[in-house]
């Protein structure tokens, strides 16, 4: 009898990280230095801040001069008037502006809190924003990982999202290279014989919260691989896990 | 260097689940066919499909008379008017109903399609309604497989829900047991050593989801074992998972 199995893989030491740091240069030495094998297929789940940071996407609070509409928000939302003004420059709509959180609709079109802006392990007075494009981070990455273990492999870019509710975080993908991000099981046919509707499954979402348990916010992992699942070869796009506007009850 | 790693394994071989086929039994009897360990800490991923059927949470569609109601929304949702009427009754609100999409609020108080009634993989005319008290089901498999396995263990029971912004569906905790669906990181300190904040992570939810990638919908896997991961001892509740909707944007 076949047991399907995969495994998710955290890995540990890899430094800090600097603008131009080299970041898959540093991913391909943390895996060596901890021994461990790489091998074809492998998707490894990287966390946005560390690309950001590998991208120089960060910003100094004290850098930026205020408008006065984010002056004002600033005192609604509790929040300093310069990370106000920070997260309004990533937004391309406000979804939600409420009891001191701002829900915004990014440029890339993602719906998360505060588009993604983040003081979270970043050197003080020091803001990380979201990658300009985190597709184009996740195909670098991938080609700088496949050129060093010689195989071919797969790459999520991570970030941790909110969702209306239900409570708690949870990792989604924001960039993909190498695989889809949705598995469409739409046509195949259930137990019964009937062909299933309407389930496309978010697959690359899926694996960036599996990858969240081994990471966690404050142990200093920010990547992992998730190895053992068989899976097609494409380019894919995180664009592809935005719902259009046009489709979308929640607009 | 400690590299965290954990495993993801589903569980072939479970026969097709009747209402009272004893699901915990099946399930030891599965994993021991499949020559399969069990160890402490284990969490085992239960599709909510197969605890309703073994709960006897169907319906058969020609057995319901529709309301008028039912069945004039029948005709604009493009449904079966006994299958409107089904979900009506599962209803405590609904939240948004357009374009064919029902999307409400479970007596539970979840929110999701349909109220999570759902036709795939159930017997011809034949419709499954969620478990009336899923944290229940899963302490009622959770003791099952302790006794069987004489460890200590915990039991997620998942099921298939969209979200707004995102496409795709993914896998989440309704029913909990054993473990704390939320993990809070909020004090922990960050890599510069300042406090996080806000930063609960839906724990129950990413191994939900992580148990997906084993099952798929058509492969006839409705149960998968996480291995690996440590986490305090805790009874746990999906409730928790719930927003409360005063602090809820979106209701």
């Amino acid at each position: 009898m076949q047991v399907p199995e995969y495994r998710v893989v955290g890995i540990p030491g890899l430094p800090e990280i600097l603008p131009g740091s080299g970041l898959g240069e540093l991913i391909c030495g943390a895996v060596r230095a901890a021994s461990l094998e790489v091998l074809d297929g492998d998707i490894f789940v990287v966390t946005q801040k560390v690309v950001s940071k590998d991208e120089g996407r960060s910003v100094r609070l004290e850098s930026v001069k205020p408008s006065r509409l984010a002056r004002n928000w600033a005192g609604e939302l509790d929040k300093d008037p310069a990370l106000v003004e920070i997260i309004l420059s990533q937004s391309r709509r406000i979804v939600r502006m409420d009891r001191g959180r701002l829900i915004v609709e990014t440029h890339h079109g993602f719906v998360c809190a505060n588009a993604g802006v983040d003081q979270s392990n970043t050197a003080a007075g020091e803001v990380t924003l979201l990658p300009e494009d985190p597709d184009a981070s996740a195909r670098r990455l991938r080609s700088c990982l496949e050129q060093g273990f010689r195989t071919r492999l797969a790459v999520i870019v991570s970030d941790t999202f909110g969702r209306p509710w239900r409570e708690g975080l949870v990792n989604v993908a924001i960039g993909v290279a190498g695989l889809a991000p949705l598995v469409d099981y739409r046509g195949d046919l259930d137990s019964a014989g009937r062909r299933l509707e309407a389930t496309a499954m978010a697959w690359a979402d899926e694996l960036a919260g599996a990858a969240e348990p081994v990471m966690g916010k404050a142990r200093g992992i920010p990547v992992a691989i998730v190895r053992g699942l068989t899976y097609p070869a494409a380019e894919g796009s995180a664009r592809s896990l935005i719902r259009p506007a046009e489709q979308d009850l929640f607009r």
